[in-house]
């Protein structure tokens, strides 16, 4: 007998990035920072310690929330920690969502959203992005026709690396009848040139939530750090009844206060990034391949024309070469490929031109 | 405006034990262990590599998964880890248990259950406990009459202490239409003369899940780490669907994989707090406190007649002494009192003896 709810039962879950076990396997599948974590971190953890773990930890990691809402000019009450970036696109749901009520999203987005909205047995309005990967001029109207409670969308934008800038995601906010969460969680690698900045929007708008994670621009996804940031009034329901109590272990607040502290570290491996993500995606297009303009430590390379990516992927496995392949609109003929460390990048335009015999 | 679902609106949150910086406070509150983990853990975390933090975690903590399915004669697949025990109970609402559908319990129990089913919008069918904290008879057909789809019980019994033993539940499994979720946070600390043990039944019962947790038992309630195991049927929606994708850190699967393999020095730990129990629940009773026999880590404490359980609590607290006080029906004269070490113990004695006047 199955005693699994139906919309629990019906749905798949989410497929996430390979993992191997494998060190020699050069990994550029799952976004993740080449560079190690800030030696502050290191420090941290060698300084932990272990008898705290007795206790429960702060329930709302109060001075880890302290430090990054002073950082952004925020209050502390406009602010949780969760247990990764994903807990706070899940928390945004329960809080927000009923069951049977709409999600509206960009498609294609992350993955993970459609899961996360089967979950809690919900619709998903998605409005596909236009052929530039820019939302469509009538997204707002779409999303509040559709009655959506809650929209989210990624900034800069997974898969394609496309950045919305700040007047656009506050317009958006002003049209839009729900929630709008913008998930930042590649926010750290925008150039600094843009001057991309959306938490001054937090005063603006009672409807706006980003989200963040120390996953990515502070080499800690092994953690498990995210951050809500947004009204009050949006927040204290996540903070004070729908989140787990004691969502964020002792270490990991410990941990990941000592990291965000250290942004001179931070900012030099975004730097270093951004410095490949140029290289990479020049790479890419002299081998023929369609790079769109990215802002994140990843890009989006759509397959020379007669060239199947997901071959190209298999192939590039075979060499211990990991990057991620979506069979789904859109992208079945492209490859996600996270920007690595130089001799990593290397490895693999040398791979491809191989392969395409360039 | 107010972008809350009704049911988040409506709804209180989760009342945790209070949690002072104060050292100096001597804290019978929340159930801590007081003893330090295990000097596995000590140096498993100065092993660990920081850099490691760079990669996801394994997504389903297959290490530590492993190695507890092993020392309980299960499968893999009959266990998922969680971010602590909180999120095991979540998981199981949000798998089984529809928006509008019932959950059913013994009261007074553990009062994150009710709030977790507001969460979710469920129904809550609540069956008062029989004047020694048994089960009343009808307890099955209560909540099959009900349409129970997850019933929760707390064994051994939280606040009472109280154990219900493995026939008992096995029967009633065995009865009920929906889930049985039997929360076994304090089961460590049952008198090993009970030979008391659930695991047996898993195989038995396509609808038990024992819910587990490194909190109490191994000292780690900062750490975050909590086990559910059951029927593989039961485990697969949790750990392919509802559970967030990397819901347990790296830290927390290396660290609690140590801590769980140094049962030497837990057994060390329980058999300690054992001891103290007993001395603990006869110092009580000589005050004058009605203390039913405990199988936990704490025991419940109805006040001498005449005296208010509350005051007693409020006294105590300005002399830096920290018991937990439940302002709820068949509670309301009683103090839940963890079992600290010897020094604390005493303390507590001396302390209520002095405001007692005896």
């Amino acid at each position: 007998m199955s005693y699994e709810r139906a919309n629990i039962r019906r749905m798949a879950g989410y497929a996430y990035g390979e993992q191997p076990d494998d060190a020699t396997v050069v990994k550029l599948n799952t976004n993740e920072n080449p560079y190690p974590p800030s030696p502050c971190v290191m420090q941290a953890l060698a300084a932990f310690d272990a008898e705290a773990l007795r206790r429960y930890p702060s329930a709302a990691a109060d001075d880890l929330r302290h430090a990054v809402a002073r950082r952004f000019g925020l209050a502390a009450d406009q602010l949780v920690a969760t247990n990764g970036g994903d807990e706070g696109l899940r928390l945004a749901i329960t809080t927000f969502v009923d069951p049977g009520a709409v999600i509206g999203m960009a498609e294609p987005s992350y993955s993970l959203c459609p899961v996360l909205a089967n979950v809690q047995d919900c619709v998903i309005a998605g409005v596909p992005l236009s052929e530039d990967w820019s939302l469509s001029a009538n997204f707002a109207a779409h999303m509040n026709n559709a009655g959506a409670k809650l929209t989210c969308l990624v900034n800069p934008h997974a898969p394609s690396g496309r950045l919305i800038d700040a007047a656009y995601v506050s317009r958006l906010a002003g049209e839009l009848d729900g929630v709008l969460l913008v998930d930042e969680a590649y926010v750290d690698f925008v150039a600094p040139e843009c001057g991309h900045d959306l938490t001054r929007l937090v005063a603006e708008h009672d409807n706006l939530l980003l989200l963040r994670t120390l996953s990515k621009g502070y080499s800690l996804a092994g953690l498990r750090v995210g951050l809500l940031m947004g009204d009050a009034g949006l927040i204290a329901p996540i903070l004070h009844k729908t989140r787990d109590s004691f969502n964020v272990s002792a270490i990991a607040q410990h941990v990941a206060a000592a990291a965000f502290a250290d942004a001179d570290y931070a900012r030099k491996c975004w730097r270093r990034i951004r410095t490949e993500r140029q290289r990479l995606t020049a790479g890419l297009r002299t081998l023929g391949f369609a790079v769109p303009g990215s802002q994140t430590n990843f890009v989006l390379a759509e397959a020379p024309s007669g060239v199947s990516a997901a071959t190209l992927q298999a192939m590039l496995r075979t060499r211990k070469l990991l990057v991620r392949y979506f069979d789904q609109p859109r992208l079945e003929r492209c490859l996600r490929i996270t920007v690595g460390k130089p001799e990593h990048n290397h490895a693999l335009l040398a791979a491809l031109a191989a392969l395409l015999e360039r």
